[in-house]
């Protein structure tokens, strides 16, 4: 089934561009692909640059104008490198992706980049609803094509993934063990602080600063069970007394 | 003048890819690229793909290994494809975009991104203090390396314009000491190691695991130069070699 956005790319020059394009968009999630009177399509450099979003390209479709491509859209995003000298309401990708999200829902919706070098004319920007803009360095803004297609896809999936949620699940599967309890940390450093005084480590006169730098270390780390269990047996092995008793209490 | 952020590409393949992943940067207002043993650089494919961000690519540094790409960088950023087996910090591209921007006001920052298709080996991952993953489609996540490249600098470029808003001087840490580089840290790992080889704490035949999850524990509390100092104090003092030879070598 075809996404509900679409991606149309006008004009194209070099068809490695929409190979890119197309890997681009599989990538994010996307399928639905329109290309306006490319200059060569289809063409084994796109295949060979689409690499295994071969089926984006052969499902794209070819239209001989841009209205002919937007004419179901309800909502249609025009991609511009540069400022315009008739001013069009302009926003940056985030923000973009977030009103396709909203739009999507209940119509279809197309963004649209222009050919490589000219970018999208005066004609075209009357068929946009609303401009985006990517973000460059105003010294060299020389985004490829197929670049901005995967900045754009990918603010789209960011915001389709509801980014704060996802982060959130994914630090979440980064933890394998629940964490240590205020009780298990503190059991870990009275060991740590008993064999490091052993060692002559921590002094007698002075000990306070240093412990309370040592548990800094570990708080911030934000140990789970096991890695407390892992610290505390590492420890133990270095802990001459307790590989003399090793054999009696263990 | 090299930007605080720096581009690591390890063992890259197809050298268009590097030329690509410079014009990336350079679209961002990044011009700080390393090279890990790369197959094939310089190569005319590498100037072609960077069209006219060449000045990049001669100001690229080639170096054989990851340790000496991230030697005097304060915070390492892995970009990983995959789930790991051995959980490991990770984060989507625009929260590491905004920890980049905080960190990057005192410290070295380096982004490193593995071979095209095998990505960071188990042993550059313990180098790294985070992961970054940029979200997929599940079905086709095949995201080519310099496409990565434009995304993450991207959001490199999106944080950094938003700085004020992102970098509130109130969440930013109390720190007494610049942060340990990677070097530091690494020295410090291997002392460690070392010492619990020699306690049989860490078994020759599945030392591994047990490696990168120590390595995980301190990487994650972010340790700073006194900190650093502090730790290697502790373990000479639980060596029962360097005790030995304690007044011999001091």
């Amino acid at each position: 089934m075809p996404s509900p956005v679409r991606i149309v790319l006008v004009e194209t020059s070099h068809p490695g561009n929409i190979g890119a394009s197309a890997r681009a968009m599989k990538t994010m999630g996307l399928n639905n692909l329109v290309l306006v009177a490319p200059k060569e399509f289809p063409c084994a450099e796109a295949t060979a640059r689409a690499s295994g979003a071969d089926d984006v390209l052969a499902g794209a479709r070819v239209v001989a104008s841009l209205g002919e491509a937007i004419e179901d859209c309800g909502f249609v995003v025009g991609a511009s490198a540069r400022l315009r000298s008739l001013p069009w309401p302009t926003v940056d990708p985030r923000v973009c992706a977030r009103t396709i999200c909203e739009q999507a829902a209940d119509s279809r919706v197309a963004i649209v980049l222009g050919p490589e070098h000219s970018g999208l004319t005066n004609e075209d920007l009357g068929l946009c609803h609303q401009l985006v803009h990517i973000p460059t360095n105003p010294e060299y803004s020389s985004l490829n094509l197929a670049m901005a297609v995967q900045v754009l896809c990918y603010e789209l999936r960011m915001a389709r993934d509801d980014a704060p949620g996802v982060v959130a699940a994914a630090e979440r599967e980064a933890r394998e063990a629940p964490l240590a309890t205020a009780d298990e940390l503190d059991g870990f450093h009275q060991q740590m602080e008993t064999l490091l005084a052993d060692a002559g480590f921590l002094k007698p006169d002075h000990p306070k600063q240093l412990k309370l730098r040592l548990r800094r270390i570990f708080h911030r780390s934000r140990l789970d069970q096991i890695e407390i269990n892992i610290l505390r047996g590492m420890l133990t092995a270095l802990d001459p007394r307790a590989q003399r008793q090793h054999g009696k209490h263990e």
